[in-house]
């Protein structure tokens, strides 16, 4: 009993925040996102009667309780749909740098579920599989279909699932993402999202994402930059204005975050195919025309606080390997 | 040798923040804003021969050696430009909370400078006069002409000083002061200003200053709302991101002052006629439309951590009473 995947971060263009059931990680809103070629995590699992616990081991280092209780409970999910009671072993690898603030959880529980599953020889639709990933991760499930992916929220565990919006070559777009000096451990996103609520703007943003998300989906159709620009850059500024907002205060932004947004929105002003979205941590997320990565990507390693910038096109979604 | 004159703070549309030489107190870029009617500073002083130094009471309290002295050393400007040697006394009242952010100097320099000149026999072009008033604070210049002042960085002392773009009665705009509790003592603008140059966004925000300038002078005369509305809530960013990454970092926006600004813009997503610009403090200018006034304070005062709002149409410049 074993099987090995491979699933790709992804960002979002219209982010998800906050839970209406923290539990089964069902949202308080819909999200859109593109996954992101290059940056991978592989994972291996095996289902063993001769196991005697749960272990796992990342980049080849044996992971302590909480981690591992993580992946346990995610396993527990599994082995419930396959009706199966056996431990089980997890290795996985990340190709991009750990600790540089680029979330790995998406990726992480989006080639569990594809390996676990097959491993137990579960045989899931896009759908269910997208909707088990879900539950180790939120934003693992967008991570699950190929490409542009949106989250439908759904009204309880089977329905909140990600489906494709449109697949990776839809568009020529690259996400360079600014890895930027870091002057703290960020609040984990699991943390996070339990304190939406307590922003006074919690409800507008809420109340604001529908809109917001029809509007990134006919832009991304239409292959409309400009207007995918505003409503990208709009959705992020309401994002982290509920996060500064909450209790106890979330700022994730340093002078290196808001030195790349601005410079982003002067270069767009003058005519460039770009805009920025910065997810739970300082890194910037800038996004461009394909066309244009050569001069971005060159303004950006100028400016103070960059420490690297990676390149990432629309990637596929989850594989078994 | 005795004058008294009355002068209206103003709120920035387009920024004042950082000098080119600040001794002189000539700005990096211009700046344009509107007088405050029903918000005022009176002030009454005398030269006299039989003064054995000069002597400065703010709301019926004698000054110490910190206001007094920066009070002495305009006055010390204007007894140059007399050629007179005497000391006087200046007593200052304004009509409007001290200590809930509202930012006095404006008014406070504006009616001395004028004051002061009348005391001594000074005969000022409205130029020369809101020249002098830089001296004393740099935003004192736009609080001379009447209605709404373009501040001219100009080149020298004599060249930097304010028009007037428009008369009070051209636009029928409101600015609700929406004074919100101060978590702590606000950085003062002198000491701000300072700080401009060690920012890697200054070089960007002066860049594009002019051309907001004009945006926003055009806006207003064309009575355009949503093109105001714009630029100025671009510019007020602009500012704070600019005071965010300057080392050390100045914050002076709190939760308060996000939930304002949010509720403003989604306000005017929905068609209302509002925008918000916020100075050196977490307090919140809302520049509404004259018929938008009753229903957007009514909101205001609904919103968490509002302490007053106050409400003041175009005002008038500097005036003998």
């Amino acid at each position: 009993m074993f099987a090995a995947a491979s699933a790709h971060p992804n960002i979002a263009f219209i982010k998800y925040w906050g839970n209406r059931d923290s539990l089964l990680r069902l949202p308080l809103t819909g999200s859109l996102s593109m996954n992101l070629d290059g940056l991978e995590t592989r994972t291996r699992v095996w289902f063993d009667a001769d196991f005697s616990a749960d272990s796992f081991s990342l980049g080849g280092v044996e992971q302590g309780e909480e981690s591992l209780a993580r992946v346990s409970a995610f396993l527990d999910r599994a082995r419930e749909l396959a009706g199966c009671g056996l431990w089980a072993r997890v290795e996985s690898e990340n190709n991009f740098p750990t600790g540089a603030g680029i979330a790995s959880s998406a990726s992480a529980f989006a080639a569990l579920a594809l390996a676990a599953s097959a491993a137990l020889g579960l045989s899931l639709s896009e759908q269910q599989l997208s909707a088990l990933a879900r539950r180790g991760s939120g934003s693992a499930c967008r991570s699950v279909p190929d490409g542009f992916a949106e989250w439908l929220p759904g009204s309880a565990d089977a329905d909140s699932y990600a489906v494709q919006v449109a697949p990776p070559d839809y568009w020529d777009l690259v996400d360079l993402i600014v890895v930027l000096r870091s002057e703290h451990k960020a609040v984990g996103s699991t943390e996070g999202h339990a304190l939406a609520g307590t922003s006074p703007l919690n409800g507008l943003r809420v109340a604001g994402a529908p809109e917001r998300l029809i509007e990134c989906r006919q832009a991304l159709l239409a292959r409309d930059f400009a207007r995918l620009a505003r409503v990208v850059e709009a959705d992020s500024h309401w994002m982290h204005a509920v996060m500064r907002t909450s209790t106890p205060p979330l700022f994730y932004w340093t002078a290196g975050t808001e030195t790349v947004l601005w410079h982003v929105l002067d270069w767009r002003k003058r005519g460039r195919a770009v805009c920025a979205t910065v997810d739970a941590g300082p890194n910037v997320h800038v996004i461009t025309a394909g066309a244009e990565k050569t001069w971005v990507e060159a303004r950006l390693r100028e400016l103070p606080g960059v420490q690297q910038v990676l390149c990432a096109r629309p990637g596929p979604g989850a594989r078994l390997i």
